[in-house]
């Protein structure tokens, strides 16, 4: 049995040769999401869960400042040396840092000094991206920075979703039309599975190692839930039937006062243009796993598990590869995240297994700061797979774990179901 | 025994005849203690009980364009329909509007909209100033923006508190020296006083109606509690000593973990300056009434009521007058308030009673929304006398009374010791 | 003017000559009142502001022990040196002490070793009950004794009240009829009212000093709200109309989502008889603060202040002295305490007054850990007058002062309106 | 592969011929833990997830009462028919229930009433235990009861636990001694391993159906954690270094100042006799799954899966069987539950996998209200293997799953460390 990737080597590098572009361009969209935004929009935080743009901008740079130029350039020094305090995250090998629900109260720095923060390490990395000792760090902050990317996007819509005129981001002018048109299952017979990042691409290191996994028969929906199934699922008294729920959910749905997925209203949704109507047959997106998993129980089927997802996207030992992860409905460049009902399983939103976020056999965190990425959250969530509209394009991979409460629907969160064979 | 002011006259005018000056110059004040604030300072709120700086800027328009332009300019139109919802503060009868914890959401309207709000509802009022029948209820609006004035100041101050820079919002040089010189204390025969607002100015219509009050003998000092005495409270021990304190004083105390006046930070206090060496012998500020009753307690003296501390500002039954309340330190316009240990009664800051906030004899609200401005808060807080060094000059009336929670102190609070004769 | 009572003496003693029969009565009735409860019964408790029977039974007699025995009973040694821990109430001065809410967790000591305890302490305290300097401290004990008489009842009734099965304290035949068949109205002409306790009876510390008032001509109500009148203020929508309510008040039935009295269901009440009919003109009990100002509003009256009050009491001023004390529907001995609309302004249920609960003039609390009796809840609660069906008799002094928080409504509260004249 | 047990007998009956022993001696034994406890012990509750003595007495008896009596006997009538609302635990099919955090307001029914319903329905049952098509429904609520005693000891330690004089429920006198003896490893070499409930006796629904899992080469301790190790843990500054700890975990240690065992006082600890010295090499227990994985991450190692932990139980494709389960420290009859560290993987307590509670594949849950027994359950726990010494001995199966919340620690919980090999 492969023993896998040496523990020294969680992040691998992706191997290609393009490393100073995917830098720039990543750079350069993350701004480019920002760039609809005024200082005010991107100071305001509405819930803990959520992050400031602002500081998403900040963070983002604070994590190349940190882990490459401050431990690798030459001579650098800190743009600012009160600002580590702000825009660390949650790594507390790297010391105390601001309240996460204090993230709000950063009218200053301004967005402009933000943005000049931002300039002055992308500039300084410069020497450093041709160093192949530090392509696996750097390809980790280019993920990074992707990651923040969707996060940036998901808690902007938040904010926004919560002033009352509604405001919008982008014009709605030219958005794609919504509609799935795929049906039917995708099939396997079960047996056993390869799990886990395999290629020599770039990969984080939750999705390691690999290992393999014993599947029995089972069917994967080709169709996402859809906003008009979800309509169904309400007017059958869904969110009041007890019997559909976990404990859990029940407890969520009639303690906060649950009736749909997070940003409806009578025939509208919110989103990155304002107020608009939903499409029937686009998928349905913003709910959580509670919501997932009953309405899954209503329709007679259950969610897959995170296994089940992977070997359908790797077509391994059942049919044909299901999809080409290239394809899809992701994020390219700065424009509206919109579900679109794509073809294949990458993309419009992140799906949900039945899967707890545990350990893969043999993990182990990175030593140091790095290694808090990923591994300390594993408790307490569920593992979604498939990218959503707001995703960077490069992190549709089989073996991609994302990861959320079961309770958390400021996502583009979906479900596509399954069934025993 | 006069049966004071009219149930339909809550509200007297001040009676002089520069309305349309104090008008332009209250609406410039407003603007002048935001101008050194960006969008994004403007729109933070840092909890339930401060609003956004821009949110005053709005609210404050929004009471002149609700009860004046409204109700008595011809062909009058809002300036955007759905602006009232986000501006009203908390008058139930112009219906519903933004939770208060969610001010801080609205980064739009941009300040820049919110100033062009101003002009424009600045502008439309010109054609009303000069109407005498509704003189009154301009005096009122001049006199409640004035009071949005202090609370953005006090807002403000907070926010930019929580913000780990500790920006400041005006420089520090020039600022006057703090020190108090009085000593000695204002001592009262007893017998009985007037109370209330009682000469034909402006006032609230909590100041009235007026009516006697008996007093017994008591003194009250001439000079506000210092920042070294509090020093001395602390070292003693004040804070971790049960029998100093209210019982509902020592829950507080012992739940939110209190050490030190809220703005304190060893040698230094948060100021509009940003962090500032503390004076000695200035006036302490921002303190809990409960913290002010238990220093009371320790000093061997007690807090006056707020009959006691009117009496002395009236002069009336015992010696002269005590204080010229157009004297003090108290805001003329837009510069950082700070407390300089002045002569007098009022100015540097609120001082506690021991009153609760209750309603004089006879006292009925106002007919309507106006009504709700002061009558609805009558259970649970305290009174204040006295005008800090946020408040605008013309509110330093002997019969004004300010009103807070007992655990609040993100005002500009201090305290004036009594005791028995 | 009188300087009152010397600070030496806050307790004044009852002066008479039956101090030995009042002790043994009172004991006596404590235990007639938890007579038929079980160990069980008598351990349950409901909420915070709520203590166990069985624990009321154990805290009057470590009153006894620990202010009585202990300092004076020659060789006196605690029945269990661990039980102070648990029946110390409030005294910061006596030590750590069981959270409150952890009084429930008391099934040991049984409820059979209680009463061993007080057996042991009542006869302890036989060699000092004819000591004359003890006299004031032994009536304080009595009067504290008979204060949690009625304690015991009004918690015990919100512990069973939460049984699901609704059980029966006592049987409800031979209960008085209900009915108040009193009306008009009380008139008093205003002036000088002289407030505070003023014979030579006893009285609790904070009824004095005696000190003058001035009071406005006002008329008091002769008789108390019913429970036909609150009907019809639930009817005309009473609980969801804002402008009747002060802002804590509405903000408390939003929260709470309130809607009726807390022993309310359908046409019953919940009583120490279990779930009974209510009766239309019997007082209305258990409501709030802010349902009593709410409802004088709507009515077009207010409530009294507790001068008011005091004065029809006492007759000073106004007419004829409104009422004997000794009369009026309080507990003499151990039956079910039920509101039955008798005459006068005592009995029957405790009515709020608009005043705050705060220190007279010259107030000084107690030396030592019995001066924690009055003085430290004097902030953030309201004064009721009269004394209700569950007060032992004694307790109705024109100067006793109740006081609860604006919400609380577990106690026999009830209302009289008053108004201008 | 096999299909497993079919969907209509998700709880397989166990197929021997004492059923009406087994029925008889789990009633009797229910009664005699709760025999040293008075009706007020029994009452009392000491948080929400932990019940009162007399409320696991009735429940598990309207447990049989529901599911059996009611639908199978003929002319059953309900010994009360207030009770099944006070009795029902969380059975959204058997309607409404009093509240979960109210349980501990049943004073009433007595304890003595409890008793006669158990006698009533105990009674009744005779007629339907030897009805062959009622022997899984038997089988499942003597499985059901025992549950409960496991609970009743849990929840009254935890009850007796709060009360400040730590009373004792039995006498010390005659304990077992405690202490370790084993050492070493067992040792996996990976592979399939059959997984799930594959006997014909009873098992749970959640323990099925069976399936195959792919396993790594492994090692699981021989011995459980120690008192002594865990004092080393704390020694070492366990509770204080964040790099150890889950993100949700290190919350939780800040959030509610954990720094030791939940009955951990200095050198003792909590038990049914009240406080006992601890025994260094006696099993850790009453932990979190947090400070497990805490532990086992300063200790270099981990927690095992639930599927390497059943497979070393079964012996099936590493080494001989780990263990006959009929052996270990479990419940036999009532006495003190006491962890002595007997060998093999059963009994002394719970042991913490860093399994997910999540379905097996092809689990279905049973039809009506007896499916709501484990499958709604299934989010946010983690899975725990082995018995503790207060579980009733039929109850180690290899595939037993216990479940509990990652931050509770109120049961018998330890850890047995695992590494890869």
């Amino acid at each position: 049995m492969a023993r896998t990737q040496p523990a020294t080597r969680p992040f691998p590098a992706a191997g290609d040769d393009n490393r100073v572009d995917r830098f720039q361009k990543t750079r350069a969209v993350t701004e480019a999401l920002a760039a609809p935004l005024s200082d005010a929009d991107a100071t305001v935080q509405s819930m803990e869960d959520a992050s400031p743009a602002k500081w998403h901008l900040a963070h983002t740079t604070w994590f190349w400042e940190t882990f490459l130029l401050r431990e690798y350039a030459q001579d650098y020094a800190l743009f600012d040396e009160r600002w580590p305090f702000l825009h660390n995250s949650y790594y507390e090998a790297e010391g105390d840092r601001i309240a996460r629900m204090r993230r709000g109260m950063l009218s200053r720095p301004t967005l402009d000094e933000v943005l000049a923060y931002r300039a002055h390490v992308t500039a300084a990395m410069e020497h450093l991206l041709d160093r192949a000792d530090l392509a696996a760090l750097i390809d980790l902050g280019i993920a990074h920075e992707q990651q923040h990317q969707e996060l940036l996007l998901t808690d902007i819509k938040h904010a926004l979703f919560h002033n009352p005129l509604g405001p919008s981001m982008w014009d709605s002018k030219g958005l794609p039309e919504s509609g799935i048109r795929e049906s039917g299952w995708f099939s396997h017979p079960g047996g056993v599975a390869r799990i886990g990042h395999q290629d020599d691409g770039f990969a984080f290191d939750n999705e390691g190692p690999v290992h393999r996994v014993l599947l029995e028969p089972f069917a994967l929906s080709r169709r996402l839930v859809t906003n008009a199934q979800w309509d169904e699922f309400i007017a059958d008294g869904g969110y009041r039937t007890a019997s559909l729920w976990l404990s859990d959910g029940w407890a969520w749905v009639q303690g906060e006062d649950i009736s749909a997925p997070v940003y409806w209203r009578d025939d509208e949704h919110f989103t990155h243009c304002g107020w608009q109507p939903r499409t029937d047959d686009a998928p349905v997106t913003h709910i959580s796993y509670y919501e997932a998993d009953a309405f899954a129980s209503w329709a007679g089927a259950r969610l897959p598990t995170e296994f089940e997802w992977e070997a359908i996207a790797r077509g391994q030992e059942g049919e044909q590869a299901a999809h080409d992860p290239a394809g899809g409905n992701q994020m390219d460049d700065a424009r509206p995240p919109t579900p679109t009902g794509s073809e294949g399983l990458f993309g419009d939103c992140w799906q949900f297994t039945r899967s707890a976020y545990l350990p893969y056999p043999r993990f182990v965190p990175a030593a140091g700061a790095v290694g808090e990425y990923n591994g300390k959250f594993m408790s307490g969530q569920v593992v979604l797979k498939g990218a959503s509209c707001a995703t960077a394009r490069g992190h549709s991979r089989a073996s991609y774990r994302n990861f959320f409460y079961p309770h958390q629907r400021w996502q583009f969160t979906g479900l596509r179901l399954a069934k025993d064979l």
